[in-house]
């Protein structure tokens, strides 16, 4: 389901998720946050990374961090909630919220910045328009 | 080699590190964070996680972050310097400067907070005086 | 869907089950295996790892192996048929087949042993008679 | 340390590396494979992935498998014995033995196909002998 910057997926706690503490390990996380964008990119018929014309463009992470609030288990259901909080000239921020049953798990940002490459080095450059237009709400 | 609150440590990038950008992915950088925090915490003769006397005591992650400066690639051996920036009431804070050949490659922060337990959950608790010796250096 | 002894689920490729060789990790079969293992002993009311009345159940694994027939991408979705083949004595033994769109991509098998253990070691045990009925079809 | 087509190295298990039954997570155990093997390889001036003249070559899986002795434990050190234990026409298998303080943990297989690409997809191929020279021991 979608409205605008915004994107809800979920993802259930595997085993090998969990640690010798009995809960989620907290890089697990990340996985799930970039999963998450995913989902969104391709709601909007886009990818965390593609090869178009000869042309490798991507998203690669400049800046992620993540705040923990309350433990996950194995088997826990997680909600995400996504949101594209801006739109910048050359790079995008998330938001990600994780719930388990309404309770806060945790709540991760990620900046990203976007970048292409014709054969040599990815270089970041500006988000051409038509991609800006795809990523966001109007005015996003 | 250590001095104060400081340890130096080093991992090599392996295959299964890298993804099909070519470089290292993002995650992988917080399981450094906890190989290096290991490392110093093993220097002072303590554990991220441990079980003493029937209780069971450890610093899970409140807050991680992590700044990319430039890619880093496979067989790369990546040289992390962590300083243990702050000991708290509760709380200490590390700093992770990840480094190829002298070029930066990444910064992360990692937030734990010292818990124990008796048997049902881990709950947040004062340091003990004898834990934060070790911890670190006099006036830390 | 279930059938007896088979369930069938799938997973999507993230970015991260990628590596620089751009295609999925060989590691990240087996992490799907677990999760399709999880999904058929939950639609039986199972775990692979519980508590009850202050024992701790699981299914360890013993072997594990996957063949590889062809490559698997980012954003493929992998269908994944689990067979519970044989229910010995003390252990189980499991296949996984992995196909993309119809196209063989990679089989699986992993043995796992009943183990309990009422505070100390795990140890492997006779699979219990409600424990047997639960996990397969009559007869199996 | 060499000999032949044999190599020693060892690793630490790490928190992350833990699950939630408090023991290495049976995933892991890949990971150290592909890092042996990295490790012999690099020994003799090779790996499992590289660029050459315009040409990717290297050697995807094709089939794996781990027998699991006994547990592997947080901090544990595990000592990882490598032999490349047959090189065949476009083929080469390989034999992990992990121990940890003498007490057998683990064997693992791994058999690997040579590969290469002038920019389309990765084929299978024979060894030229420069590489199988470099790979083994004579008459391995």
């Amino acid at each position: 389901m979608t409205s605008d910057n915004r994107w809800q997926t979920s993802r259930r706690v595997e085993f090998g998720d969990t640690d010798m503490a009995g809960i989620v390990h907290f890089s697990r996380f990340f996985l799930w946050m970039e999963a998450a964008e995913t989902d969104y990119l391709r709601s909007r018929g886009l990818a965390v990374h593609w090869h178009e014309a000869g042309v490798t463009q991507g998203f690669p992470r400049v800046s992620v961090s993540c705040d923990y609030k309350a433990a996950a288990h194995f088997e826990d259901i997680l909600d995400i909630a996504i949101t594209l909080e801006r739109i910048g000239t050359k790079s995008i921020t998330w938001e990600f919220v994780f719930t388990h049953g309404g309770t806060p798990i945790a709540v991760g940002k990620m900046t990203s910045v976007y970048c292409y490459n014709r054969g040599g080095k990815m270089e970041s450059a500006e988000i051409p328009p038509e991609l800006r237009a795809k990523l966001g709400a109007a005015g996003a």
